[in-house]
């Protein structure tokens, strides 16, 4: 019995740190059935993703296949989130893209080495957050800044696709505005062949599904049957579309850019390599690459966990993100996370545990061995059109609308982040935007609301006089300040305190309310004192009230109360107001 | 009579602007005696500051002496601050020079044309400030940071001056740690006569005035008398041992550097010449000198009218410091502030109006045009005596301790401060410092207070479960958070309330009390929504009472209020209990 119960504390300790000992132990037959179904289902939605997504980082797609195997497995060991897609996604792709394109040429040895070893920075970076339980510095990014990001983002994405969508051969380009310039100059040159086809694959990602759903509903099918095909549809496409080409050499005659040979086997072992020079220059990258990816997984599994009452621990995602990262720099892959609609497919088709995800990779695992060959005559424009697709619904102009109407400032944010990513770069996009909504919110919290109280009736309670008839005394003001005391607001309290004493030559004393202070730092504390000297000056005193215990506190340990004179706190105003004689 | 008042609106109007309409129109005779012995008493103790910080800042000493006349003059007109003397001060020439010394070669045209251009750029920027009203931009440097960075400074300062008083010939360096091994390689050059002469002029500084002043005590003399003879103790310094090195030829038997010929006469107009490259090389020194010089001459000038009831209106203070470096950069001299313990001087003198600094512009003028002959045989070693002297009381541990014991994030901020500025640089360090208290802020402000609250007794008050003996029921968990809610603490209070909630399976109801709320940013109202979806999930129902009036106002606009359910606000957590069959 007590061995069983210590085998139970072990077993409670260590699921913490590989949660599949939680879920892997418990794991019941009826969850079978989902997690097969959603292994499959988010099979069919990967293959296509990853080597598009592979693409979009300048990398071959085999590549993007290799970082959806061992990595979803790994996460599979280590994550809190139990539904989670974890592979190759859009955003990161991009930034990879970015920031590997500047150092060497693309389909070079030196590029894949550089994304592997961005994916075992980044790995490193996650896992020294985990540890270090940095997960809080995510919050420095503010929704609004995240939302014009990712916003940004997939218009840079989008964009991204055209050429491959009009069938034109541009140079590679980091830069948003230099691109559209390309496309422009470009223009004339489209392939007419390679834009049908991708305007039809664009309308079939769009309509197939819809239209499918209807038929099968119309058939008696039922919504879980369903649901499977129609997520099926790019898979769909990517098949129909190669065996056209293939069929009428449309790579020969019409010029239409296919996927071409992909290496048939598992990968092999790689060790990415570690130059002192190389990862300074990455090191940026890195950083944003992981924050970026980290928000995306943990946002999207938060909110999944959410709907099964699970819960999702910030500190050990980074670390399960990072070692799947670390896994994929070592089995020839790139940079992986949560990807947002693949864990909702993944949700909605029905998975219970990472099971799920296990299966998908070895689907992933089977076609790399066996099917790569089929994706000889795959067109490049089906790949972006299912980009472009997959990216359209990161698009959320919505959120700018609701942020402007409630606090403008926050929509700022959002427009700074939207346009730095357009006019910069996916990077300094993010860090411009996180620097703007931290500077936003000082500039806001610099100018605290402050209000001059008085009696409300024969009540105990106090009132603004500008918002509520209340009564006060000459001699007596009364002030309370809606804000907690630190450096940025301080002296604009203090400036108010002395125009409002200034203004009212017959005040003798000053009473601080200080029911919304929740806390006075050390800076401005100096200024309360400073204030003090200043008032003594003028022959005014001044007291405080409704000071909270965690404040009294500190102010106790510094002796400023001895100072200012115990006699000069109140408990209540009403107390503080009935000893200076105003009732 | 009517014209008179119109007369009277429009003098009101303009003095906010030019407030010399104000203070000069409303002059009084009884004003002048203590006008005329400040403005003497300032003269006696700025020439030679004016000339030593010249040096400091690795220009001639005139240039510190042109830059003593017209800029204190404009100020007088256009400052609101009645008492501060505006001239060369110590912090802002250690970081002209510091600035300019990397661009040009000392004592070359070039190095004189940068600190006029310099000049000019900080009147610039001053005068954006106080016209745009960013004057609260200030406020985002924390009383730690400042105090820690002028600390630094002091030292930086002191040992730029040692080689002065050592006689010793190094290279100039703008890096501390440099300068250090400087010294060091060099100490065993040491100039004897020099140093002898530098520790006098030092015991003389520091013992001179008290020795002096008690002295004068005991033969009856009145204090106001005894101030103004104390303070020109440098200048009795500079007149003495002058005369010593003239009359026994120290300068050549001695090796005793001097001061050397200074050119008579008015400083000739004179044009910055704006190249636009230079200026983007000078922009970051010049942001930063402006805003030091501002805080220093705004501090000690709220400081000082305080002592006599008058205001200080911030963004015209920038204007007028603006326009007073402009001035100096025509007049030949270089950027100027409120210098600390001068304007100490010029109110203990007993200064009443800004006449006291035109009497002493004029005094420096007459110096400049007739008695610059007389400093030929001045020692640099009595220069550098006066600037240390001057520079000592500006180290301010006292401060450090005091944050530490109270708060050690702001403990933190004095340090890294500190550090950064004998590491890096001066400008470096204040940004570096900036950067440090604004995350601590943010930091700090991430993790809130939170408490679960229940019923004292049979009241209506609700308290802290940790903290007092109070009533809670089952089913409904009621929570107070004691800060804002803004995009850096609100994932905190969602985690809070998820973890509360997982742990107590019967809570059915969760009231947020927000008696401490004083807004709620766009982030957090995201963040806020998708915490009650969640909880809807696990079927429990959110409620919030003691919602503030402006943050219901914008609750209200962006019709959160609707969707959560007008049933699901209450004015007071009583009622809410109530409601909820929790008494």
């Amino acid at each position: 019995m007590i061995v069983r119960s210590q085998q139970q504390k072990w077993l409670d300790n260590w699921s913490r740190f590989v949660p599949i000992l939680d879920w892997g132990l418990h794991y019941q037959r009826e969850y079978l059935a989902g997690d097969l179904t959603a292994g499959i289902v988010v099979g069919t939605v990967l293959i296509p993703q990853a080597m598009a997504y592979a693409l979009l980082a300048g990398l071959p797609p085999q590549i993007g296949l290799y970082a959806s195997i061992l990595p979803p497995i790994v996460y599979a060991f280590l994550g809190t989130s139990r539904l989670i897609s974890v592979a190759p996604v859009a955003l990161d792709s991009l930034m990879v893209g970015a920031a590997i394109a500047p150092l060497a040429a693309e389909n070079t040895p030196q590029y894949l080495g550089l994304a592997l070893l961005l994916a075992l920075m980044i790995g490193a970076i996650d896992i020294l957050m985990g540890v270090f339980r940095l997960g809080f510095l995510v919050n420095f990014l503010s929704q609004a800044v995240i939302s014009g990001f990712i916003s940004a983002a997939a218009i840079v994405i989008a964009f991204s696709q055209v050429k491959h969508l009009l069938g034109l051969k541009i140079p590679q380009t980091e830069s948003f505005p230099q691109l559209l310039t390309y496309l422009i100059q470009g223009i004339t040159a489209i392939n007419w062949a390679t834009l049908t086809l991708g305007t039809v694959s664009i309308l079939m990602l769009i309509y197939l599904p819809k239209w499918l759903g209807k038929y099968l509903k119309k058939l008696g099918f039922i919504e879980f049957t369903i649901m499977p095909i129609t997520k099926s549809a790019p898979l769909l496409l990517v098949i129909v579309s190669s065996l056209l080409v293939w069929f009428f050499h449309l790579d020969r005659i019409a010029g239409i850019k296919v996927v071409g040979k992909i290496p048939q086997g598992l990968p092999s072992l790689t060790f990415p390599n570690l130059d002192g020079n190389t990862i300074n220059m990455l090191m940026p990258a890195a950083v944003a690459i992981s924050f970026v990816g980290f928000m995306e997984a943990y946002s999207v599994g938060k909110f999944l966990a959410s709907k099964r009452r699970q819960k999702v621990e910030a500190n050990q995602e980074f670390i399960a993100l990072g070692v799947a990262n670390i896994s994929a720099a070592f089995t020839g892959g790139y940079p992986v996370a949560g990807g947002v609609s693949r864990s909702g497919v993944n949700f909605s088709a029905g998975a219970n545990t990472p099971l799920a995800s296990i299966i998908t990779a070895l689907i992933v695992a089977l076609t790399v061995m066996f099917l790569t060959p089929l994706f000889y005559f795959l067109p490049q424009a089906c790949l972006a059109a299912i980009i472009v697709i997959a990216v359209s619904k990161l698009l959320d102009i919505a959120t700018l609308k609701r942020l402007w109407i409630y606090n403008k400032a926050d929509g700022i944010a959002w427009i700074a982040a939207f346009l730095a990513v357009l006019i910069t770069s996916v990077e300094k996009g993010i860090l411009f935007g996180a620097a703007v909504s931290i500077l936003l919110h000082l500039w806001r919290t610099s100018k605290p609301h402050i209000a001059v109280v008085g009696r409300v009736g024969n009540t105990e309670h106090f009132r603004n006089v500008l918002r509520h008839d209340v009564k006060t005394c000459p001699h007596v003001l009364a002030v309370r300040v809606d804000a907690s005391l630190y450096f940025v607001n301080t002296k604009y309290l203090e400036d108010y305190l002395i125009q409002a004493v200034s203004d009212r030559p017959e005040v003798k004393h000053l009473v601080l309310v200080c029911s919304a202070v929740n806390s006075i730092d050390g800076s401005a504390l100096e200024t309360l004192k400073s204030l003090i000297l200043d008032l003594k000056t003028r022959e005014i005193e001044f007291y405080m009230s409704e000071v909270k215990g965690p404040v009294m506190d500190g102010l106790l340990k510094v002796g400023f109360i001895d100072e200012l004179g115990k006699d000069h706190i109140f408990l209540t105003t009403d107390r503080a107001m009935r000893t200076l004689e105003c009732v």
